[in-house]
């Protein structure tokens, strides 16, 4: 009898663009949601007059655009309080003299804020459903997803090797890196609702042993768990491969050679392939979360044209907030069909407005993100029986009007601005730009003193770029 | 005795980013402004103790952050109705079958009203003025331009010659071009208390005699006044110019060998230079508009590295809607910052995330964009005797918290959510998002349906990209 027990809500009058396989956009459409799934989608004059009835709430959307909740498959949320510590400095002074400290100088309360802080900034941009990329407290990141009403895979980062790490970490063990990992799954996997899920981490290879990945490997698909790894970032990466473990190209040839190449692997960034690499990606159902911005602005020009021509699974990722510095997916969307246009310059000689069209990119938010996320059975698409994760657009103010072609204004047009409701789970969790489970102002206050002492403790100083009086 | 009676307001406690040359920024500033005029600047303290008894209003912005009104140098705003209308299609179809068709079928309420749009978005983004590139209606671009209270350089496109011109502008001769654009001079050069100032406009070479390059530029001297022209935005261009005019590389040689090349040209785009252009650019003291977004999405990667360092004079635009789609100089600097980072890996091998620091790109907006549109006497700088254009940023909401680094946050974390206020000309133009001189709603929804209108006229169909229903 629990099934009749839950609150039915009918949503109707806007246009819903529903993802699913037949690419169904719904002009005025209805969508019913039964607890925190989806009962019923179609016209609205035909589910008014089915649902009208049983409905506990209904909401007229006429004027808005409904969409999938969208799904940022590369996340560092405990790099939140660190925007703007490491703009224009070389990789190096990046990762060991502004990143790295930063990290292994943070609290669980430093970490928890930084999660609040970055969800908000996640759910005003549209988004239901993040993959962690992997930080040190997943315990805060836990309870930070739990309390936003966020979707989320959260991992640890792990590393159990490598050159420059910070005294605290460079002590850890394989053995302690592993049983980290499974004493986070037994705590936190299937909690919040079954909002969050945990999965394994490996921060990057040069910072992982051959043990620490086979075993990483095995655990994972011991508990049906995903891998989440940040893959053929730059070109010492591979060249440090090849010298290491003596393979032809690089990070992705070595990890096919140890099989761990697998379709629970989400791969980040993976800007240095070759076509052969592409080729073992696309067989081996990995998927590749690609961050346009971080990756112009650090690491270079990934072949996402020639992934998604191979099969790969592509997605979206805003990366962290020290690398972007914007945490919006609805920038990223933006910049994912700029990029990719501008990039076959190089190839042809000039650039294709032609390449990755809008519902390509649509497509990697949404469907692609899903998959990513191993979570494609009940999220991406707005279909009965898929849990109810929905943002709702406002089109009509002037970032996007006029709209003469909705789903490339989504794309291309449409801000964060435009964002103003987010469900996620059959729960409002933005409604009207306000976010409802957590205080932003209060949130943005401790934020704020936190980050400032975490930059004390972390000894990082910025020198200023002006005559400041 | 006129100056007595002019309007003295004080606004203090913010932190004033100058851009003067000393690279003076005042954390808690203090800025008199008498009628249109900056007359002092400082801390806020002694602002306030030496102005408080004579200001009319004394404004407190304690928490916010001041700069000069950002200059947009490359803008379409008669193009704002077709924001959509040519998305992931080749450049032939974006041109011929969808923009000329657009411009040339639009009335003079057309252009007024995409004007209004355009400028609406314009402000909401920090721009307190703007170069047109060239529309028709010249008379309802100033007379927008006029009642929203925006300051700009407004141009006429002129063509003279070319293929596939629309019917009605292929009759033009090269006499009416000239003429007509001197009409426009006579009638609206520094109208609008002095914030319109009249250019002459070239669309580009490939629809321009010799004839009309060589009396536009003597016209424009004579008038003392600026040139607007797209100049080698794609290869085929310098192509054709070798072809015709027999010269060794493209369209910079040629503007050269005909004596074009003068301080007053602003060149927007200039993606296919070759060293040697950059340096007849540099030596003639010739302006360049970049647009990150357009030259990524059309055109190629524009050497702006390699013209700052050549001492070019390098702003920032945001083209046209339907080239963008974003209207955003506060998206722009964040794109050219990554753009020319990214870019760098295919001279160097890796991205160069040191390139293109923030505070150039805050130059390029600033005091390069008032180079650019020959004004930098009153703009680009908050100084004493310059205008009062001024941008007002609240930093503290969740786009931009938290900010190490004040300079970096503004260009690289800073969304148009932030820009809350903006004065041009000693009159706030918008405050605390409302836009004060037209109603935003009523300018939407006439927009919404001129532009549904104007498409039917111009005969221009798009296809659904899903099944819609």
């Amino acid at each position: 009898m629990e099934r009749e027990r839950e609150v039915v809500s009918v949503l109707h009058g806007g246009m819903i663009i529903t993802m699913d396989e037949e690419q169904r956009v719904f002009r005025d459409g209805g969508i019913v949601i039964e607890g925190d799934k989806i009962k019923a989608i179609g016209r609205s004059a035909q589910i008014l007059a089915e649902f009208s009835d049983v409905a506990h709430h209904i909401l007229d959307l006429t004027g808005h655009i409904l969409l999938p909740g969208f799904i940022n498959t590369h996340v560092h949320s405990s790099q939140q309080l660190a925007r703007g510590i490491a703009d224009d400095v070389d990789l190096m002074t990046w990762l060991h003299h502004r990143i790295w400290p930063y990290e292994s100088n943070m609290t669980q309360h430093d970490s928890y804020l930084s999660t609040l802080l970055c969800g908000i900034e996640l759910i005003h941009s549209g988004v239901t459903c993040f993959a962690e990329a992997g930080g040190q407290h997943v315990s805060e990141m836990a309870r930070a997803v739990s309390l936003l009403g966020l979707r989320a895979c959260l991992t640890q980062s792990t590393m159990d090797s490598g050159h420059g790490l910070p005294p605290s970490w460079a002590t850890r063990t394989t053995d302690q890196c592993i049983k980290s990992q499974k004493d986070n799954y037994d705590k936190y996997h299937n909690t919040a609702h079954g909002r969050i899920r945990i999965w394994f981490g490996i921060r990057q290879i040069m910072n992982s042993t051959p043990r620490l990945l086979i075993e990483t490997r095995d655990a994972a698909t011991q508990l049906k768990t995903g891998i989440h790894m940040h893959v053929a970032e730059i070109p010492y990466e591979n060249q440090l491969v090849r010298d290491v473990h003596k393979v032809d190209h690089g990070t992705v040839t070595y990890l096919d050679k140890i099989d761990f190449l697998q379709s629970n692997l989400l791969a980040a960034h993976s800007v240095w392939l070759d076509n052969n690499e592409i080729s073992l990606l696309s067989r081996s159902g990995v998927k590749v979360s690609h961050c346009p911005a971080a990756a112009m602005r650090m690491l270079g020009f990934a072949p996402v044209r020639e992934m998604l021509d191979a099969g790969v699974c592509v997605s979206l990722g805003t990366d962290g907030a020290p690398s972007n510095n914007r945490m919006s997916i609805v920038d990223e969307m933006y910049l994912a069909s700029l990029i990719n246009k501008g990039r076959e310059v190089y190839a042809n000689g000039t650039t294709d407005p032609t390449a990755l069209p809008a519902e390509t990119i649509l497509r990697m938010v949404t469907v692609n993100g899903a998959k990513s996320v191993l979570w494609d059975d009940e999220l991406g698409s707005l279909e009965v029986g898929k849990k109810a994760d929905i943002v709702v657009v406002n089109p009509s103010s002037w970032p996007m009007v006029p709209v003469h072609d909705c789903i490339s204004s989504i794309v291309y047009s449409m801000r964060s601005e435009n964002v103003i409701s987010v469900m996620c789970n059959g729960v409002w969790i933005m409604k009207n730009k306000k976010i409802i489970h957590v205080d932003e102002e209060e949130v943005i206050l401790k934020a704020k003193e936190a980050s400032v002492e975490l930059l004390k403790r972390a000894g990082i100083t910025l020198q200023s770029r002006m005559n400041m009086i």
